[in-house]
């Protein structure tokens, strides 16, 4: 048995959670296989009915040619990227300093690809079309993430989306969208997906974040992509015989949950109203473009640990399980707005707030 | 829908099928979570009961230190042959020529690690002594596949075996095992999986042959290469955030099945015999040493295709749903015995053969 710390016990006992879908087992797969008749065929190494259904939707839905089903983003971007460098035929691309490829994939991009990585923007704000006009020449693909999640999921403005995308068109570089969180930005940018992919040659977005399905991606751009996509799917030991424990669930969960996005994105700017109205504690953004939010505790985490933890046993309100150190007087945790936000009683939510901007006012007003 | 040619649509109709567990369809991951709690928590990013729990059982099962689970045996492949290069600081690998990182991979191993390969033995045999005394100097790595699948499921002698790992141990290279059907080739050897795999560094198994899981493998050697192994998984875009899925359903057909690849292998021996009685048609293998061999015809595709089509609508007996060509006057097919061959009964068998045996000779015979 995994061992819980002091804070994830006392929010793994709470009545109510603020955040997210709700826990990651086994029913996730049992509810989505419920209704699925047992001799429906597998899908066969990339071929046949629930793989090809599903990443037809998907293209639709996104407005490419073709779309490909793969087991992870880290794998989707990866192969991205490298069909288009391999295409302008220079190895370099430019993204983001805290993009997902750069922080958190064990550098495989420049361990499987020798590739090399123009890092754009500083660390806390979105690439703006400044950042991409300065940059070095040769770079065959830009990647832009959005929401940027490491920065609590901002936005640049959709006028500069148009602008970059332009910039980009007009100077040979491939623009390559991490949708990760697409869908969970277009309430804010009032467009559709497919308005949104056009400004991009190749999307790609998750399967199990906003929609929360199992595990999953998909890539989307035109046929020619797609089949080098398709050729890369195998290379790196992606075309699994059976992926359809992850397509099925995601289709169940997409149909679930794609049309709830505005209603995530409206709690998310509501909660983050309720953190920022508490003691020394903030969000990032302040008001949130997306279902999701970073809340920042000016404060030691070892100070700020202790308050959580009373507040969530007293109350029974999950607000967080973890929190984590910026430096000795800042910490934070991430906020992704799910299903369960709008099953917690308005009153006790109200109470868990009080509760907490009162701990956090003792605790440091004055000290 | 997928269309199905006439020899699929044969062998789909049939009653019974000599080969394999059964369709590969939602009902396997079904019945494998059926007394699964719904509550169980996922495994995540490699870290969690399911996973853990999981990779020490095949640790144990290999007499290997430790075991990671990946999605696929493409990926645990390139990986382990990618560690022991950089061990040694060469990148080259020697392998039979109908290796699977040959033929089956688009070149993963030399497009995303640029590791020369040296191919050893013709393509009709299985690798010896000789041809290992005999290879070029600066190998980091033997792979040796047991059983060799492209040539019917052959193997060397368990004391050839011996004398490679020594050779190998002597020499400085590392022996990888490709035991995507190591269970299958216990019986025949007489041997525990832990004493064939202690002549290798490494090993790698796959769960969805022999033992019927859905997708998944074992990549399992000592810590350090295990630790690296995680490593490269992330890189791959293979650690992903739930394998469970898969995990959950390998697990449960390892305990149905890993204790009946004796009886397999009993059942591929007589089912062999029973092809070798017909005219025209012999097994590679002529005797099987594993629950695999293949089914040669000494005739064209074109010829042979409808005398099988009639023997399965005719008998109800699932032979084959297809043939592959070798050359103008041979085909081929390959099986693997599963569950279902136990469940045939007999008289329908020597029924089928006859049958089978008759249109051959009508057809062939002093044409």
């Amino acid at each position: 048995m995994n061992q819980k710390n002091p804070l994830q016990a006392a929010y793994s006992h709470t009545k109510y959670q603020l955040a997210n879908h709700g826990k990651r087992n086994i029913q996730v797969l049992k509810k989505a296989f419920q209704n699925i008749e047992g001799d429906l065929e597998s899908d066969m190494y990339g071929k046949g009915q629930i793989i090809e259904d599903f990443q037809e939707k998907m293209a639709i839905l996104l407005g490419k040619e073709k779309a490909v089903f793969l087991p992870s983003g880290t794998m989707a971007q990866q192969i991205a990227l490298r069909i288009w460098c391999d295409e302008k035929g220079i190895r370099k691309v430019a993204y983001h300093p805290l993009c997902h490829l750069e922080i958190h994939e064990e550098d495989g991009l420049k361990e499987l690809h020798k590739i090399e990585t123009v890092l754009l923007a500083e660390k806390n704000r979105v690439i703006e079309l400044n950042d991409i006009m300065e940059m070095e020449e040769g770079v065959s693909c830009l990647l832009l993430e959005l929401p940027q999640r490491e920065i609590g999921g901002q936005l640049p403005s959709f006028e500069t989306l148009k602008q970059i995308s332009t910039y980009c068109r007009n100077n040979g570089i491939k623009l390559h969208l991490d949708g990760a969180r697409l869908l969970e930005v277009l309430p804010y940018y009032q467009k559709s997906a497919v308005e949104v992919c056009s400004l991009f040659d190749s999307v790609y977005i998750s399967l199990y974040k906003g929609i929360g399905g199992i595990s999953g991606a998909i890539l989307a751009g035109n046929q020619d992509f797609i089949e080098q996509s398709k050729i890369w799917k195998r290379r790196y030991g992606g075309d699994l015989i059976s992926l359809y424990p992850y397509i099925i669930s995601a289709d169940y969960y997409f149909e679930m949950r794609s049309h709830k996005m505005q209603q995530y994105y409206e709690e998310a700017k509501e909660l983050a109203g309720l953190f920022n109205s508490c003691y020394d504690i903030s969000t990032l953004p302040l008001v949130p473009v997306s279902n999701m939010f970073h809340v920042h505790f000016h404060q030691a985490k070892e100070q700020v640990e202790p308050i959580l933890i009373e507040v969530q046993r007293q109350t029974g309100i999950g607000i967080t399980s973890y929190l984590k150190e910026i430096d000795e007087t800042t910490c934070y945790f991430e906020v992704s707005i799910g299903d369960l936000y709008a099953n917690v009683p308005k009153e006790s939510i109200t109470k868990a707030f009080r509760k907490l901007d009162e701990k956090m006012k003792q605790r440091f007003h004055c000290k």
